[in-house]
Order: C-alpha cells, then structure tokens, then sequence
C-alpha cells in the first residue's frame, strides 16, 4: 500500500493564514494504478549550477528556441539554438534582463517553416557571430562540421551530423565530462522530435539517412539524455533517448518499415518553404556577414 | 576579453564523420557586449534525483499543466497541476509511458479560460483525487488550505494562498528542505505570471489582495525559486522571483499604481468564462466527486 499523506504544516505567518489543525492527515490511496508502464522513468532536469537554460516558444511555427548560458562565468557568455525573427526582440531583451552575453545565434539546420533569427540578431547586436552547418550550404560567420565544439564559457556544445531531415542537419550535445550539465542534453533539431520526426521529403532529405542519423548519433547517448526538439505541435516540451527509444512510433521500426512510413506520410507542400528556405540560405536575408 | 573556442573534438565513428583538423581554432570576442545588464542570473535548472518534471502546454488557451512525480519511490507516485479537459489524452498517456502512479489531479484554482482536466482524468481514472482550495468553494475530492502539504512519494508540495485574481487561488510550492527539489519550484496559478499576473475584475478578484499575495507569499521566496505560471502568451516558460522582482511591469509599482494599473486594462469579458467556470466549480462536470 502506498500511504501519501495530505499534511497541515505551519507557514510564515500571512494575513491568509487560517487556524490549522496540526495533526497529520493521512490519506490510503491504492498502491496500483491503471496508469503504469514497465519503463525506467529519468529525473528530467538537468543538474549544473553553471548552466542557465531556457526554452522559448514561438506559437505560429510552433518552434522552440533555446537559450543556454554559462552563469559562474564573469561574462555570462551564451548562445541561443534556432532562433525565429518573429521573436527576436523577445529573445534579446531576455538575455538583456538576465545580464547575459550572447556570442553565438546558431540554427540545426536551414529551417523550412519559419525565417530564422540570426540576421536580426546580428543587425541589433553585431558582436554576435552566427552559426550553422558547413553541410547545409547556407551562409553564416562560422561553420560548424561533425566532430566541433562549441564553447561558451566553460560549458560546450559537442556537434553530431544528423542529416536526413535535410543535407545539413545537426544536432548540438551538452559535454561530455563531469562538469558538464548531467544528464546530457540534445538540441536535435527536426531530426528527432517527440514521437515523431522531420519529413525527409525535399531540401535534399532522405529517410534512409534520417534513420541511420537518428541510430546512430542520437539513440546511442545515454538513456536519460534530455531530447529538445526544434518543434512540438501537442504541448510536449522535452523527452529522453530512454523514451523515444521504446514509444517513438516511427523510429523505434526497422529501416524499412521506417522508410515506408516516410514514403506515405501525403503531407502537404509546406506553405512558408518557397519564402523561408532562400532567406535562411543568408542568415534570414537581413544579415551580411562577413 | 572573453576567449571563446571552436575546437574540433573526436566523436564515435560514424559514416558522417569527415576528416577532422584537431588543431584548436580559437576565436576571441568582445568581453564587452550591449545585451548586459547588472543583474544576477541564477542556473534555471532545479536539482533533485528524486523529481521527474514536465511542463505541458495547450495551445488554445495556452495553459501549462504541470506534471511531477517521485521516480524514486517504488510507485513512482505523480501530481499533475491544472490539467485541461481536450489534454487529458495525451496527459495520461504520458503518464501511462513514464509507468508513473497519478494520485493527485490539482488545480491552482476555478479556471475562467479552459475546462479543467480533473473530472475527465477521475472517469478515466477513478483511483485519482481531484484536489482544490476550500476557499475556492468548487467541489473536488480533496480541499487544500494555506499551510497544507502535498505529499507524493518523498516529494511535498506545501499550499500557500494567494487570493487575488480569485478568491480562492492558491500557489504551490516546492518543500523548504535538503531532500527536496534545488531550487524551490512555485506553480503561481495566474496569481504571478511571468512580467504580468492575472486579471483582478472577475471571480471575487481583487487587485488589493493580489498585490499582497504576490509579494507577502511568493515575492518573500529565496530568489532563485523557479516560477511555473497557468499561462503565458509570449513563449516564456519559466522566469525566477528575482527577475519579477526586478521586471514585473506591474509587480514592482507600489500598490496605488498597482491598482491603478489593474483598474485600467479594459480587457474584454473573458468569452468562456460563462461555460468554464460552471463546470470548474463541479470538476470539468464530468466527475461526481465522492
């Protein structure tokens, strides 16, 4: 039996604060469930009194941002992980706020459903240098291949090829070392979403690639790594490798169940790709870096 | 200034994987950027082996419901705050997947804007308890007030009140002690949202009494406490009580401008406000609590 118990404690005295009965109040609630599984669930939070995280959401594209920042550093350098130009002023006066630093502006991948933010960021803050794949074929300050580290502060990002989604996807890993965010976390751009995955119809995708990326590079990391995604279309917000390894619907099939789902998905010509994909080939078309 | 690297480090091998100079590239940056400012920024990652944590998100009303669980407890017991009745699927299919035990369907208070998930999840689940404040005058199985404690597993939340946007909303917190989550983590309801807080002019509101909840009971907060709004607009997640302490537009005013700020925002009559909180005051009406 699994005894959880409803108790009255004393709180800092408050003009809310009623008379409270003292005693415990115990309360029996069955031991078994319906709602149980045989998974090994993980702690999902990541433990470092360096790193400042947050996930940011731009609605429209349902696209997650991310900012990551190193906050035992004196500078406080960080980078942010896809940014959208719809949101970049919010993004810019969080980092303001929070007395951050930001070096890098990097995306995954040439993103084909929103017009990324880096260019703007880089019009309001020249000091910032963006980032992408040499892969991808797009313009940025700096090429990042399979193999790269990123560093900001005393914290870095380890960048692993994941191509399929398209020719240039990466993913972005947390270090791997002691001082370093525990459990790891990736950033996996449209390679690897929750329960799903990026289509691999156009911009040079190929699910064959996608698959082998996927198996090779993201599943391979520890089971309790933390999985962000570059979008979310239900709500969810972080996953792990544990968890997409047993209920991801298309990855955990073989190569060629998974190649013949990807085949029949009939989805529709995506309506911002024919504006968004030349504007993020030069960093959101507002920017010229040099 | 500030040295930042991009270095080349070798991953597993990996059909991507291209010839890698191992010749560390440095890049130095200016140690001085325009996005400062002198505020203290805290690591936004709460510690605990114990928590599994999840924010969820709906779009339509965009209402984040919480979901926490003890996964080192045998039974891996869960709460989940302010479900929504068109989540509930994907909430306790979640929860099922995780192979968590939910125990507590909460709610920070009789919702003006959704649908509550609670009765929903107890047709579904019958062995959950819905859970309220008394002084909100809804019916649920279990009524909390200021001063209580929430138990699941080794994990607690304690109650705090914190009337104002209604009269009966309460914030959730985090336990004051070492085998708790660091930081404390508060679910503020729409009492604190992240730069804002919830309307005052509906459901017994009032602007007076929100001024003193928020700073006599989640504003008093050791400042790195980790702040889990009902709702945000914008694509924030989480803020801290030192940025709302510093960057609450309307938090940090005195409390004349305070009430005047609130006096006059002219918002529209809430447009399901008249279907929800019926239902919310009777668990989402599909639940005939005990």
């Amino acid at each position: 039996m699994l005894c959880l118990q409803l108790v009255r404690v004393s709180l800092s005295a408050s003009k809310f604060s009623t008379a409270l009965p003292l005693a415990p109040i115990s309360r029996v609630v069955p031991g078994t469930s319906r709602l149980r599984s045989s998974m090994a669930a993980y702690s999902t939070l990541s433990q470092s009194s360096k790193l400042l995280f947050r996930q940011l959401f731009e609605k429209e594209s349902s696209t997650y941002t991310y900012l990551l920042a190193d906050v035992l550093h004196p500078n406080k350098p960080a980078v942010l992980i896809d940014p959208v130009d719809k949101t970049v002023d919010r993004d810019l006066s969080l980092i303001q706020q929070l007395g951050l630093s930001l070096v890098y502006a990097m995306n995954t991948h040439v993103h084909a459903d929103h017009v990324t933010g880096t260019g703007l960021i880089k019009s309001k803050a020249p000091d910032v240098k963006s980032v992408i794949s040499r892969a991808s074929g797009a313009t940025a300050d700096l090429y990042v291949e399979h193999g790269d580290k990123v560093s900001f502060g005393d914290l870095f990002l380890e960048v692993r090829a994941t191509p399929g989604h398209t020719v240039g996807c990466v993913t972005y890993v947390t270090g791997d070392a002691s001082d370093q965010p525990q459990p790891r976390m990736a950033f996996t751009g449209d390679a690897l979403l929750i329960r799903g995955c990026g289509r691999t119809d156009f911009q040079g995708g190929s699910s064959e690639q996608l698959y082998k990326s996927v198996h090779s590079q993201i599943f391979t990391l520890p089971k309790d790594t933390l999985l962000y995604p570059a979008h979310d279309y239900k709500g969810f917000a972080v996953s792990t490798v544990g968890e997409e390894l047993q209920y991801n619907p298309r990855l955990t099939k073989d190569e060629e169940t998974f190649k013949n789902i990807m085949a029949n998905l009939n989805l529709p010509y995506p309506k911002m790709i024919d504006m968004a994909v030349p504007a993020n080939m030069v960093c959101g078309i507002q920017s010229k870096p040099t």
